[in-house]
């Protein structure tokens, strides 16, 4: 093993850290060479820094006139240079900033700097390199993203076992998460994937469920690492009083010295930012000490190295440029409120009882909040129903067997009822066709 | 193995493709989830679409307006919405075309169509992932980027075999090569990673090298299954005419059934936009059928999709018009010019007999090319050169014990007399101090 992976891990020994790390997460570093030989040059304030490969001319940033007239009215150095492979320092500080002010748990509390990955799949992807190794068991809610198969268990060959996200009366199935995270634990190590808002079902628990969760793996903490990973890619778009309003991560963040939390966050959904790929991973457990905190935010920064470099500098300087803005709360406020008055008007059309006598074979689940709502939809073929829905001129996601995937947030609000009305309508025509007749609670799926 | 894998091999079967693959490369594949789903709502041109995670207002992705003011003059549509997985279609066109433009013999050759990924190191890392296993061997000169270190040994667990790069006249080093290829083929697998212009060389073989490159690969790949890695990062900054001119990656594409190679190119250096991490994959094999192309891009992009699921829309779409645009051309000769004095520039300083017999303990190794120019500096220690140099005010990188990297291309062509002076008389003043006494043709260095 490199002596500095050797000297990162023996900052961390007898953390949580050490307990999870994988392989990979053992023997990774930040290395010694350009990057902190380039830093070390800028530190000094070198006259001539002949470090690093970029061209420069005058002390700037040597870029093509075109270039620099595309990306206005940013500078050239905020355009075109490498940034940190760590992110723009400024941006990491804003960000955590921000974290505390949204999140109240976290004010005051020591967790790593955010350190910038290239979007928030980037974000899970690293987390699952950092620490699972093939065999390492996942627990996941049912209702899940497709792409966690794709990142734990193709890429890194883990199980993905999943809980009932919904109980009988269609709240937080509290007896399967604890019975899950009980069987899971059964390995020696357990890793739990939580994203509240859900997408496909745009639902999150309770405060009462999120205490439940809470607890459930601070006791489990007792006897096995536990890592809890959030998926906060759609964090802040809460649109019931009775949801959980913060991230989860407030609350693991100082739970347990054996208790490891990753929060990934970013920019695409919480600033209708999409296409940038600006996202932040944060760790923190109980007792975090400064040192523990920069030894792992190099571990970090060691696999971005190997992975992508660094990540995309005018996006990292346009979304500071947004965050520090006066403006940018009301901003996204207003934007914000877009939102919620379609999850209102799609609530209304929900709730509407002759809709739900036309097409009784479509189920919606539960949805407080998110991009998103979900249909089960059985006894039909939610491909069928999807491919008569293209045929009628709307897109939704089908989702195993007996899901059907809607992006209220997508649609404008006025349109939303014509939207409804033909996936009613196309549902009806369809009818009562012979098909599995599996319930919601025993299908897995993914979406 | 998931069905879709199954699939993508099946139509892989028979080429060296399937020969190459790691495991991982054979269990990857493309999803036909809500990816799949929403470009099937897209090509539908659907009324409605509610597929995919985003928020839309009149047909338009929903942005703050902060947002668009500071993505000025993209539209909306290039700023803020996901690109596809493997890249906006149109640059992947327009940068292929482009290859065949800057590469004669491209011209007319079936290869994959290039797949956007975010900067070259997630070309090289994504290559790594689909192609190499632990305990492969992977040939490369023994002057190379330290990087290569992070992805290879620790992210995939390979071994890293050095050749020689230049031999005792200062010349690519055929012999090395040659002994180097047979031996690392010996595993039943022959990976070599190339990288012309060298970092931190500055160097590129002849094009008589080129060939006998050529022909040493063809003739092994007649026993094992080949994977050439064409690291084009600094192609196109060629100064010298005695340097070859085009990327290898023109020699190799159709040059064998067995032989696999992949070009991994970008605009960081090209087109002077480091930061925007946009690089491109691009793969080819003799008797590459349209088929095999597809389902090897499929192949990358699920890759793509379980590691950052796509790469920065507003850095793609700026790079797309500055591509197309009819002054591209004419911005990149200005700025290669530029470089280009500053190479003619160095090579007067270099040539100046005084400097050498004031620095005798300075060896410039041969540079043509790139952006960097290396000095062999036994027997000083590097370290403690770099260091006295720090506390002069230049900036350089010091690789392993005896070699010092000075990236020339990064300094103003009027600043450079001053620079080389102070590297010269800090030298002449540490003298010659007592260091380990090795042959540059010895010691195994990276940067």
């Amino acid at each position: 093993m490199n002596s500095l992976a050797v000297d990162l891990n023996a900052r961390l020994e007898g953390s949580v850290v050490m307990r999870l790390f994988s392989d990979l997460g053992k023997r990774i570093f930040f290395p010694k060479g350009i990057v902190a030989q380039s830093a070390e040059a800028r530190t000094r304030g070198v006259r001539f820094d002949a470090t690093v490969g970029m061209a420069y001319e005058k002390g700037e940033p040597m870029t093509l006139p075109l270039l620099r007239e595309l990306t206005q009215p940013l500078s050239a150095r905020e355009a075109v240079p490498y940034s940190p492979t760590a992110g723009i320092p400024d941006l990491r500080t804003t960000w955590q900033d921000l974290l505390a002010e949204k999140n109240p748990l976290l004010r005051g509390v020591k967790t790593t700097t955010p350190v910038v990955v290239p979007g928030l799949t980037a974000g899970i992807s690293l987390t699952a390199d950092l620490f699972v190794d093939p065999g390492d068991v996942v627990l996941i809610p049912d209702l899940f993203w497709g792409n966690y198969r794709l990142i734990f268990e193709e890429r890194r060959q883990c199980r993905l076992r999943e809980f009932s996200f919904f109980n009988e009366n269609y709240r937080f199935n509290r007896r399967a998460f604890a019975d899950g995270a009980r069987a899971a634990a059964g390995s020696g190590k357990l890793v739990v994937l939580l994203n509240f808002p859900n997408n496909p079902a745009g639902f999150t628990p309770s405060p009462e469920d999120v205490a439940f969760i809470k607890q459930t793996l601070v006791n489990l903490a007792e006897s096995v690492p536990v890592l809890l990973i959030a998926d906060d890619a759609y964090f802040g778009l809460v649109y019931d009083k009775e949801a959980y309003p913060y991230s989860i991560f407030g609350e693991f963040a100082q739970a347990h010295p054996n208790l490891l939390a990753v929060k990934i966050d970013g920019a695409s959904k919480e600033d209708f930012a999409w296409g940038f790929r600006v996202g932040f991973l944060t760790c923190g457990f109980k007792g975090i000490t400064d040192d523990q905190a920069e030894a792992l935010e190099k571990k970090v920064a060691g696999l971005v190295r190997g992975t992508v470099s660094n990540s995309c500098t005018p996006a990292q300087s346009v979304l500071l440029r947004l965050l520090r803005s006066e403006t940018y709360q009301a901003q996204k406020r207003t934007a914000r409120d877009i939102l919620q008055a379609r999850y209102e008007t799609l609530h209304q059309i929900l709730e509407n009882q002759e809709a739900q006598q036309r097409a009784p074979m479509l189920k919606p689940l539960p949805c407080n909040s998110g991009y998103f709502m979900s249909f089960y939809c059985t006894p039909h073929n939610a491909e069928e129903l999807r491919l008569a829905l293209l045929d009628a001129g709307v897109g939704v996601i089908s989702v195993g067997q007996s899901y059907l995937r809607v992006a209220f947030a997508g649609i404008d609000q006025e349109d939303l009822p014509e939207l409804y009305e033909t996936i009613f309508s196309v549902a009806e025509a369809l009818g009562e066709q012979p098909g599995p007749h599996t319930n919601f609670l025993q299908e897995s799926i993914e979406a």
